[in-house]
């Protein structure tokens, strides 16, 4: 059991680890910790934190497990700003979803890759933001990936398993390096594209009717661009290598496919339709429809 | 009413047409046509049609109302075929995702515009195709675009937007030229790269990593993707003018998106994620979620 868990940045993510954890049974104390005071007694009268504290290096004193789940590019000020009143037995983690980024930046503040800092990202989340959208079930049967480095002791990496372990979650571990690639692939470049459809639909002239006439189809593929823009802002410049990576590999398949279309070539298109159609059906809706 | 109907190609659109119409008692008899007659076996034994005929001629001999629902690549092909049978007073329609390339079928065949002939769009699908998932309720609320040239007639005009408003949908016109440029946006250019991204992910050496770490957002964008590959083949090359504009301009918009990352311009990245948000939020949300 955690018996002092501060976290910084009481939102969807933060909020619902919170939820989660009381709910379990799991935590004794939540403190929580931000810049925004009315984020905070927002999140207090949900019940979702005990009290809090908009000093972090007075929050986190007394905390044996400090969740930081602020945007990526406020992670740096953050540790910054807690570091004096950590203790040095407490476990810190966080949940960016980019983790290079993190580990530079601990690096940068601690001087070192501290033993107890354990780098970590719940794959989970919805396109709403903000701790009134954060729910108790939010982490059931989805994924949280660890990405220890060499630095980072046993112990720490287990009591930040078994955190995410009583949120329902299933708890894996890999490299930081294969867990940003992962991510660019399947999260990061995607939020790119359908940010850049509905920006790039709005600029057109008929945008009203193009919008009018949107089918579900479309609803279902723009609805990561209702996310939040600073947290993916952030993302795409936390991650900037293995995205723009991953943006060129797709954007010269899609070069690909401009010049099947304008050569008629429809038995390149099917093909890539087909093999697109397999893998999808086979490795994302068998798994989760 | 009807008196009866003939449909080219019983499957998703084709099928829940027969059911819609014929749940609103605005049918009374329904012909089915296809190159494949097991489908046509299957769409009898679910009551879908009343009988069959895999003569294209001798399938429309009689009918009052005419629906060519087969993929685009195939409409030429099926009008060729059935205008031996086609009575002068029948009115013909179809349903297909792009106008132009109809009409110019149309043309080709017929040697002019026939005054019968409806060209029409019904916005409406699943990614799931074939007559097993058709249903009655599919046109719903749904919008139903035709796009009449100068030589409609406007009893012909009349009579399709008389069935189409008996299946729950919405009845809009527009003109080819629009139709085709709002669809090409909508929805061939998103299921253009949703197909895109799946294979480009697909033929990464870590693919199998790549998609077992795929979360919920990754599956909405993705979904598209699992659509026919035969449909959106012929929708791509029938449409291509249309579609290579909009992939140009989303190119150069994701050009100056991938510039932004390089450079390190958080600026601009949350401009345009900020504009695509509020335009989805406003004009994708509002309306239909």
């Amino acid at each position: 059991v955690i018996r002092r868990l501060c976290i910084f940045g009481v939102g969807l993510i933060g909020g619902s680890l919170a939820r989660a954890l009381r709910k379990a049974g799991a935590v004794e104390e939540i403190v929580g910790c931000s810049r925004r005071v009315e984020h905070l007694e927002e999140a207090q009268r949900l019940g979702v934190i005990d009290r809090f504290d908009t000093d972090p290096a007075s929050a986190v004193a007394g905390a044996d497990m400090v969740v930081v789940a602020v945007p990526l590019g406020a992670v740096r000020a953050v540790l910054e700003a807690l570091r004096p009143g950590l203790a040095e037995e407490a476990v810190i983690t966080d949940v960016g979803s980019a983790k290079g980024s993190v580990v530079a930046d601990v690096r940068a503040v601690f001087g070192t890759m501290p033993p107890n800092f354990v780098p970590g990202h719940p794959i989970a989340g919805t396109e709403q933001s903000g701790v009134a959208a954060s729910f108790p079930e939010l982490f059931e049967h989805r994924r949280v990936i660890l990405t220890p480095v060499a630095e980072t002791a046993a112990e720490a990496l287990g009591r930040v398993r078994d955190m995410w372990a009583r949120t329902g979650a299933e708890v894996v571990e890999m490299s930081v390096a294969l867990h940003d690639e992962v991510l660019a692939a399947t999260s990061h470049l995607p939020h790119l594209l359908a940010f850049g459809l509905v920006d790039s639909l709005a600029r057109l002239q008929e945008h009203q009717e193009v919008f009018r006439f949107a089918a579900g189809g479309f609803r279902d593929f723009t609805r990561i661009a209702s996310s939040d823009p600073v947290m993916w802002r952030d993302i795409c410049l936390a991650n900037r290598d293995a995205v723009l990576e991953m943006l060129d590999r797709f954007t010269a398949d899609l070069a690909e496919m401009r010049a099947a279309i304008e050569a008629g070539d429809g038995q390149a298109l099917l093909e890539c339709f087909q093999r697109a159609k397999r893998a999808r059906d086979e490795h994302v809706v068998r798994r989760e429809e």
